[in-house]
């Protein structure tokens, strides 16, 4: 337990020294983080050429109780939350999680963001350097969960 | 963080409270540990009349690092594996997760568990209640994984 707090801080000074003035670093130690829920988008779905694949989101601890009580209230600020996309592999009746395809951060921060009602969007390839993204264009679609703070996924029990 | 760590006291305090003398008490709390992987096994893989869906595995504390590290040493006393198994659902290209099916965990324990190689192995419902497994026989398929101490799942970074 004390160890993984510790390899936890040394994510978090990392994090710190990667973090770049107009940008976001990359969310390390992600995995550690709770898994929300999952999902695989297939050829034919309309997000396919985007997020095709099998996902995972992931939530930090500062976002995690607001999942567990339903999303009922805001997230408060400094919640990340990583949509960790998966290309897919076929095998054997099988289907495994392939290679990285890419992470899409969502980040609170109300004072920040504000011309995308407090929250940033950010982007990494496999390689965790970040990539171009349109955060106006992520928050359009996301206002279709205007309703429970512009997040989609709820928590599986 | 302190909230969360209350939490999983309260969670402790009742598995405590539900465990039997010759059984193992629910992993209560398990969605909170790490997400280890995922697969889907579909209709022709020859296990899937027993463990057919999306499965997630997850790991507590005291196995994480084991996993961390490549599986290079057996995993400690105490260890906890829970394999989450899902039915899913097909809605417009996409994949669901849909309601449970069970759950079977692992627990590392090799004074108690001598005959299978130091692993219990149990299941439970959707309704938490235990289901009555034969542990000899899950041995016997994690025999093939003998050389990472009987287990098949490595962690995805």
């Amino acid at each position: 337990m004390k160890r993984i707090g510790l390899t936890l801080v040394a994510f978090a000074v990392v994090a710190l020294a990667q973090y770049g003035g107009n940008g976001f670093p990359y969310p390390e130690g992600y995995r550690l983080w709770t898994h929300v829920k999952s999902m695989e988008l297939k050829p034919g779905h309309p997000l396919y050429e985007s997020f095709g694949g099998l996902h995972h989101i992931y939530v930090n601890q500062v976002g995690l109780r607001t999942y567990l009580e339903g999303k009922k209230a805001p997230f408060p600020k400094g919640t990340v939350i990583v949509f960790d996309l998966l290309s897919v592999k076929e095998e054997g009746n099988a289907l495994l999680e392939g290679p990285q395809k890419l992470i899409g951060v969502m980040v609170k921060d109300p004072e920040r963001y504000r011309e995308t009602d407090g929250w940033g969007y950010y982007a990494f390839g496999p390689d965790r350097k970040p990539l171009a993204i349109d955060p106006k264009a992520c928050h359009d679609c996301h206002r279709g969960a205007a309703n429970t703070d512009y997040v989609f996924s709820a928590f599986r029990p």
